[in-house]
């Protein structure tokens, strides 16, 4: 058992929670939470780290061993040294990065209903009913719980994949990563230097270009979603660069009512993705 | 000038950052920045406090003149000490709650095109096109950013009014009023011990009440919306009390896909009061 917060280990996690560049070197981040570690899917899982309450937890011990990996044992006290909540859970997981080429964010994906078992047990895909590309395209979002929320409602309204640039808050820091609820692991993305090289490459495989702007003169729900679309979403407090927003084949605009100037990164993919989802249900 | 952390009036503001209680006991909040700051209606600024770095900005002095009110001078680092943010924008109000009856939420509002000036300048309410009552009813929201964002969400979406219990998060909260961005000032809100005996109010005057909730049936887009309705919006982690949910005249469900349970409180309040608007527009 670790019961020292000098331990070599708890060090290393400590660096992992607080600095990106850490993380980025290893390409290893921290999970936290039970209802997080266990959706890590094991070929991600580097090492695993549990409390001594959490042991003595019957209910949280059973799910520990219905996941069915090894782990480490570590006093109470250190885990809440290295966690970064106030109130840990006394599960906390080293998770191996998951990347993703530009392709498989829209590239026709096919819904769970094609996937039909064949007579070995494989799974099949029928090209029945094959998801138009949808995506997302952030450009320096800064809040952590911004770019969480993003994943989260994006999963929920059936995005193939969100890509941001490097400016954009790291989509591993802590706060990022418990604020999409385990999306991170099951919505595919791609960071780039250079979003306008990623834009021109999408425009070229028919994937319209939308960016949600101030001066849009068409309201949101008036194009049609139900070919591919992505949404370009700016800057929580300066928008949408020239440069890239120039990019878009069209803006558009969220009415808004009152004096409300702008809405808040999250809300206006979230109004925007589920509007795509409305269109093609 | 005031130049000590020990002065009685930075001593009191800290409080106010700080408690709930006092907050309450004085029915008195802070205000930071100038884009929230200078939207204070005048009738409810207590006290304007202003930093020498402040005056010293031609821009924000320019600002602070066209508000035209008096305001004391204090110290960079005595008004960073009184702060609630890491790098404050050296301008502080003292401000009065608003508080609004219950019937001005829900009672037929006239939208800015009915208020045709008459011939002495005063303006009139054309009965022409009444909006009926929108309203969001929160239960025990406990995050000071979700509660935020679904005021500034609420009032683009062009709410009448939020209706919230005790043991939401103090709407007077720093982080709450900031989040707001203003709209604490212009969305109508009342602050009840018991919301079924609101939600009972709200259905004798023939407002159609609706919870999101997990186990509705009917997708969040069907009803109509032309009509007066409230959402019933739970608590993040817990969802909605059964007593409360069991008084919503139906349960509406947002539709989500991948592995998602659950959308934020903020991002499923702004889909259904958006949703509203589109219905309305």
């Amino acid at each position: 058992m670790i019961t020292s917060t000098g331990n070599q280990q708890m060090k290393e996690i400590l660096q992992l929670q607080k600095k990106s560049k850490a993380r980025w070197e290893q390409r290893v981040f921290v999970v936290e939470g039970p209802k997080m570690v266990f959706e890590v899917p094991k070929e991600h899982l580097v090492k695993l780290y549990v409390s001594e309450s959490f042991l003595e937890n019957p209910y949280e011990r059973r799910n520990l061993e219905s996941y069915g990996c090894g782990y480490e044992t570590v006093s109470d006290s250190v885990i809440k040294s290295v966690s970064d909540t106030k109130t840990p859970q006394g599960v906390l997981a080293l998770v191996k990065m998951p990347s993703y080429p530009l392709e498989d964010l829209y590239e026709i994906s096919f819904s769970c209903e094609n996937r039909e078992p064949l007579k070995n047990g494989a799974a099949q895909q029928i090209p029945a009913s094959p998801k138009a590309p949808h995506l997302l395209i952030l450009e320096s979002i800064q809040d952590p719980g911004n770019l969480g929320t993003i994943f989260r409602t994006g999963e929920g309204a059936g995005i193939g994949g969100i890509i941001m640039n490097r400016t954009t808050v790291d989509l591993f820091h802590p706060k990022v990563i418990r604020a999409t609820m385990g999306s991170v692991f099951r919505v595919p993305f791609y960071i780039t230097e250079d979003l306008r090289e990623v834009v021109q490459e999408i425009k070229c495989k028919n994937i319209k270009v939308y960016a949600a702007h101030l001066e849009g003169r068409m309201c949101y729900d008036q194009p049609d979603y139900t070919k591919g679309c992505a949404f370009l979403i700016g800057n929580e407090g300066n928008g949408l660069t020239p440069e890239l927003a120039s990019m878009a084949d069209a803006y558009i605009r969220i009415p808004m009512e009152g004096k409300v100037e702008s809405l808040n990164a999250a809300i206006a993919a979230a109004l925007l993705t589920y509007e795509v989802n409305r269109q093609r249900r």
